[in-house]
């Protein structure tokens, strides 16, 4: 279970409070009145808890499991152990997802001001916001009601925050306007200018950066993530990215609806994203590329061309994924030829 | 234009003072007079505002631009709409530079040290010093004229800054000494602990990290970013490099002057970079190394070894760029035979 | 010499005493009295001075050297230059790391709380402990003794840390526990929420992440690394690991004792380590794999598999190393052989 010194857990919940929560029909209605106290991992689980079958490398596990009620694709029924109450659908994590908010829900804000916080008197809080000590939050700021701001973050002249915002212990904002229910975790870095200046052997020229940045709602964005302004236009997050640790992205960016950017990528100045599209880790993708909605890319990618819509691409430079495999297969095979004609390589 | 919650435009100018700011000599000498009021991309600019033609790829844009005047190389006259006023110059990105500038110059700060920062006794500020709330300085720090603290940087024991720097929220600086009109992006972390320990089964141990960083005038990095002081020399930055984001810079480093160096680069420890060496995002160079004068990086490469002056690299391992190039189509080519062969590789 | 400005220099101590701390038997008895003052590199050290040989490629420079005394192998006696006392041992960077911390011991704590700290009347402190102006230490956290607590760190509620930790300015630790004697560099992120969720085209459904992130003794961990805290179990950081700058570390990773992990390095979620793993700058790895004990990992390669103990892999996808660069041989050889037929791949 989780450890209370951290989280507080809410319930119990009868089964059928929580098969509604995922709208979920039970498979055992005469389960419904199941207490149950807990969620957990398939292996951990004991009586009382509810735990979610997703992949089918874990159905040793499941089988083995001494969950009292379990989220599953109705198709495993038939290796559940014996007593345990099933929850049929189709997502199951989603359904997971859901059922575990109910018992750890969303932080909600301690309401209050702490007196180590520095608010200019131009700055508008809404109601019920949580702002704790070393926050500081600069001259015309507007921030919406029920916002969390962690220690130490700083809020520059003129951001925006819509309502329900949790911001990281020390976040920074600047030239930014973000929308509701957005969550930055901590050392995120909104708003600085981006990498613009113009080359010269006397001395490079900096050009100023003029634009913002805009985030849509329901974004989560990671730890120590850097999210520069535009130039001469805005950088644009779209609602629902999400986008992790260590990830940069570059003025001008426009990431579309519902993004999955996975940590330490990184996306060149003036690059424009489709609605979920998908980055693997570490991926790099160069500037001034269009890359089409529902494009995925494999870690560690390297993109150096527009990607048309729907393709899978992986590699340095990227390819579609099946001609990547093909790529390493040739060559591994044409190193061990090489091997057994002996070593003229070197 | 720029969000007036954010920016302060200056202007309107004269064209002729735009022209003599970047010394270009107007093609019109009669629009002298003409009233410029703001800067902006080709697409998006109207009567009145001035914008710039760098890249052919945009020559459409420029032939359909309502800007009232345009610097553009003398080549490209023909293609410009009727009654654009053109100012003909080599480096029209460099001109564009100084003449944005005019209108949004650099922040100036405006004086006075927050009663929420805490300044230690010992710790002198130059004049017209602007300190935001949060800010630690510590003992025997030394800061020139002029500069602009974030919040909640914090600038660790003796550290010096030149005159006219501008320190980002949430920047940490120590062991570290900082040349004049210094630009660091919110997050940079600057004079921690180089990587360096013996290796042993029975507990690595810790070597001192005695050296420190020294960064010239004119740099500008990048947020995030990370630069370890020497361990028993100094970290070096050359005076107007350009390093961006997310950037590793390991203890001992050498860098020359006019660099420029994008996001999520590494550069191991103990290597020496030459002046005006160019560096590509994601790119990794390995420790002890010497890049010579001039060199370019590719994204994403992987420097294993010395490059001589002036040549340019790609892949990892690096290799001069046209071989780089050469390998990706051959193994692309052989790859597709063993396709049309059958997929033996599997 | 190190900069007095940022460090203060212990001793002089006699060669005997510097021997003693090392375990090592004075090649000159006679020598035991010699009073050593510094330490050096072999190009820099001069009369009274104390430096190392390691590398053998520094062979020119130990001939040269106007150090008083060495550490090095005894095999390379003969090389040395006239009148060099020499201390002989197996592994001379570790000795000299002993000799160096003998006149640059870590930091001591300047026990006091600053003022402008803000403490919650819960948190509880061990004795000798130094908190900075800016910290923020919230409600049930304890602090073991003699911590160094760095400017602007910001330490949420219930987190513990052992004895004698340095946390460096600007850190944010969270839903973690953190043992005895380990540095914290600036601007590290521990215990954030891992990047988890239920992917939907209708809305991405946050998976509350219930875990912890604990760290064992004696870690090293760099600037604006992130360790996201577990989903379901805890992030487990074994004792004695190392880890550069700018590293991310996903959730439910567990890393063994003594692990070397450089710069850029990523390792997604559920990924189990095993002890004394190296891993070169920008490496990656894929979530849900296991990494034998011992295994060595090139810089920039991308782990895509379980790795067996002992096994150096490089690449990416990554192959064992021999193989790795008889791949480089044979492609870079291929290509050569299609510039001579003429330059068909184009």
């Amino acid at each position: 279970m989780a450890d209370p010194r951290y989280f507080q857990r809410q319930g119990p919940f009868r089964l059928a409070e929580l098969a509604a929560i995922c709208q979920i029909e039970l498979s055992d209605p005469a389960a419904a009145d199941l207490a149950i106290v807990d969620v957990a991992a398939l292996e951990t689980a004991g009586p009382g808890q509810l735990s979610f079958l997703d992949n089918k490398t874990y159905m040793d596990a499941f089988s083995a499991s001494l969950a009292s009620a379990c989220i599953v694709e109705r198709r495993y029924a038939a290796q559940a152990p014996d007593g345990m109450v099933l929850l049929h659908c189709d997502q199951p994590y989603r359904a997971f997802a859901l059922v575990a908010q109910a018992f750890y829900p969303r932080p909600r804000p301690l309401a209050g001001i702490s007196p180590a916080a520095t608010v200019d008197a131009t700055a508008t809080l809404g109601p019920d916001c949580q702002v704790a000590a070393g926050v500081v939050i600069a001259a015309g700021v507007e921030i919406g009601a029920r916002c969390i701001i962690g220690a130490n973050a700083a809020i520059e002249s003129g951001v925006i925050l819509g309502d329900d915002c949790i911001i990281g212990a020390g976040v920074s904002l600047s030239h930014c306007q973000i929308g509701n229910r957005v969550t930055l975790h901590p050392g995120g870095r909104i708003g600085q200018d981006g990498f613009g200046f113009a080359i010269d052997p006397g001395g490079h020229v900096k050009v100023p950066q003029i634009g913002r940045v805009l985030i849509g709602d329901d974004c989560d964005i990671g730890a120590n993530t850097t999210i520069d302004r535009g130039s001469m236009r805005d950088t644009l997050i779209g609602a629902g990215c999400w986008i992790d640790n260590l990830v940069q992205i570059g003025h001008n960016v426009e990431l579309g609806r519902g993004c999955v950017i996975a940590a330490m990528t990184g996306i060149s100045g003036s690059t424009t994203v489709g609605d979920f599209v998908a980055m693997g880790g570490q991926a790099g993708l160069a500037g001034h590329l269009n890359i089409g909605d529902g494009v995925q890319i494999a870690a560690q990618s390297g993109i150096m061309s527009d990607v048309p819509p729907g393709l899978t691409v992986c590699g340095s430079p990227a390819v579609p994924i099946k001609e990547f495999f093909r790529q390493v297969a040739t060559l591994r095979r044409l190193a061990r030829q090489q091997l057994h004609r002996g070593g003229e390589e070197q």
